[in-house]
């Protein structure tokens, strides 16, 4: 395999669609992040060991060879991870960063209810289709770590934790601010987005069906279409058409 | 690791509400099965073989740890399967027999329409609920083998696929027999059935949230709900009042 310098290993699919001001703001919020070169170096690392554990999981991930792919010593990537488990860790909170950055920090620009959730669902579902060719590590790795206790399962627990709290934050809002009826479950609303995700993440990785997206977008459609109040369905409406 | 006789490994969790005379018939089928005792042999090793796929994945199996466990020599176990290729290929066909014989078979005898298409999302759903502790080698196999093109990926493809296409025409069926509306799509239902077990699935192993099977039965409800005509609407309300 050809060496690599760093700066030519491409950027991860979920920074495609990612403003660098945005990320450097959450990568620079990271408490465990260095400072100037050394910051790029790590970031560099992290941006390639990204890419390979979405193509080979988490579980995959090898100093040795990252090393060999950065065109770095083993022991110079061992001083930015003193451990093969402080690597997967750092990769999972340096996607859950990039993550946050592309569907989670623009939705707060949005005003609370639907606004807010329709763009963290559609960032999601963007997302998640764009990484079909590389592959979403939060889904791999929860079937790679569901049942393996430790350190990075918990890490990756606690990221997943975090989305889904943002996201039960915001239809909690929805249903304050009178865009979903009152009886509609939380919990029970985001079990079925999330399904939604899934869906499109399986199909389209394994069956290579086409259109799942299409199907996704569909379901949300209903799912919130079921328990919005008249309001609701009238903003959902005018959220869907500005999108066409 | 002590070593376990054949007979002492523990069925997998897929086999527990399965009628032995149903796995029996379902297990005769399969062309590559041989007779007496050498099938017996056969089929202890795919159970324990099941369940290790289940815990460490497709590919984490191996024919020596596999021996292993079984207190077999090596060469015992490369007569069954002569690689650990055909060896995984054999634990997804064997995964697919067991699984047909749980929640297909029984549902060919309900009447074509709801009745057969709620039995078999019902038993689908039992199905990943029981395998909640053990892993289900579709949805975990899906996440290994999504990328990695080969014999192994092409029999989890197709068994996968043959599972959506017997839930496909069992959606078309209940929409021919005026139990689902006509403009209901029958891969959108697939899409967000799926969509429900996945969610399942990730929730019970990843997150350990109570009450993910009442999500996903509520989630059905409320999808099948929606598409059922008036007869369709009365039936799915006696189907889930005989259940409870």
């Amino acid at each position: 395999m050809p060496r690599k310098s760093a700066s030519a290993a491409p950027a991860p699919a979920i920074m495609e669609a990612l403003p660098r001001t945005a990320a450097a703001v959450v990568l620079g919020a990271d408490p465990a992040e260095p400072q100037g070169k050394g910051r790029q170096t790590r970031r560099a690392i992290l941006d390639c060991a990204l890419q390979m554990a979405g193509r080979i999981g988490l579980e995959g991930l090898s100093i040795g060879v990252l090393a060999d792919r950065m065109g770095m010593s083993k022991s110079g990537v061992f001083a930015h991870f003193g451990s093969r488990e402080e690597l997967q860790i750092s990769v999972i909170r340096h996607y859950h960063a990039l993550f946050e950055a592309g569907a989670f920090y623009p939705a707060l620009e949005q005003p609370r209810g639907l606004p807010r959730l329709h763009m963290m669902f559609g960032r999601w579902l963007a997302q998640v289709s764009r990484e079909v060719e590389t592959g979403c590590i939060y889904i791999s790795g929860a079937v790679e770590f569901d049942d393996r206790p430790g350190p990075v399962r918990d890490a990756l627990v606690h990221m997943v934790q975090t989305w889904h709290d943002a996201l039960l934050r915001a239809v909690r809002q929805t249903i304050e601010v009178g865009h979903l009826r009152a009886d509609a479950q939380p919990e029970q609303l985001l079990f079925e987005l999330h399904g939604l995700i899934l869906a499109l993440h399986h199909d389209a990785r394994l069956l290579r069906v086409p259109g799942s997206a299409q199907f996704a977008r569909q379901g949300y459609r209903r799912l919130i279409g079921h328990y919005a109040t008249p309001a609701g369905q009238k903003l959902l409406q005018a959220l869907l058409d500005a999108a066409d």
